[in-house]
């Protein structure tokens, strides 16, 4: 299963271990729309925008960023977590601590 | 860097209220990071990087945001409400309002 | 400023700033409930309760104490730093900041 | 310190899968201190101290339960997910979505 990946075409076929890759298009439209709300908060900004309106825009934005930060956990666990777990050993391990450093990590941001 | 305002002047007498305009440029430069950084997220998903780093990634995108947003919102208490106070009557309460509304947003985002 | 209290009363009499004295029994219900969830979710864990449930239990409580830390603020923006501010002076700059860093910690945690 | 449970033997060998058993008295110590600091705010509340002191407290108090409920969780994930994931079969699944529920719960929280 492991491939560093020789060709872009490879990158849907050969990562079946990333557990995004059935919803990446929808993951990619969503990034499109979090990097235009930054490009919206920068505009709103430039034009001097009512500060809490800007505020407002943040918000959003960061609580798009969290549903995707959510679903691409949510695929990671049951795909990588739960395959390590089914083969057992250290790796299992391995993978549950980083996921619960990452975890760790959007709690508090 | 093209802007829309003819004068710097105009941009400050125009919306005295609007407190970050001090750090304008300062400000803009930090979403022109963020946009930055939100099309680095889209494009690790686009070349199927592993998942915890991406995580990683999206944390420090929202600790950015969370910068900004703070920053703004402490700029416009020190400028709008400030100055609502002063004057007093309903405009305090009412920028009061806004404020605390925006802060409960943030707060839970 | 009238005060409610009689003889403990120095606290609120010297204290005429504090914005939440007049929501002063509703908050200390709000907390009151709150000790008793902390308390819950210890004898929960004492219980061996399944530690999904306790998690839920733990988010209401987060959630009830954000609601408190945010009526707090609220209260507190509305009366010490509104008057701070009609005084005018540094002592509303001061208020500001301190009120900006409790923020910054709201949203952090 | 009484105690429910009769035997310390019957905790463990009664709720395998419950993954905090083993820093138990630790989970229990903390939820105590936290308890004790719902009261402090409690008594902070009803002494009148000043608001942004209170929310100091606040945000602490927030901080230590984070820590219990991402203590929890890793040890959920190592323990009773890694189990069923082991076994296999739609008990991960459901085990993960669960999981998954309950990171989203404290994210937002």
């Amino acid at each position: 299963m492991p491939t560093k990946r020789p060709t872009p075409a490879d990158s849907t076929t050969n990562h079946p271990t990333h557990g995004y890759i059935g919803d990446k298009s929808r993951y990619l439209a969503r990034m499109k729309r979090i990097e235009g709300q930054a490009r919206g908060v920068h505009r709103m900004i430039d034009e001097d925008t009512y500060c809490i309106d800007i505020l407002t825009q943040i918000s959003a934005l960061t609580k798009a960023l969290e549903g995707v930060a959510l679903g691409l956990l949510d695929d990671h666990l049951k795909h990588c977590v739960l395959d390590a777990a089914a083969q057992g050993g250290d790796e299992a391990q391995t993978k549950l601590q980083e996921a619960s450093a990452a975890i760790a990590r959007l709690v508090k941001s």
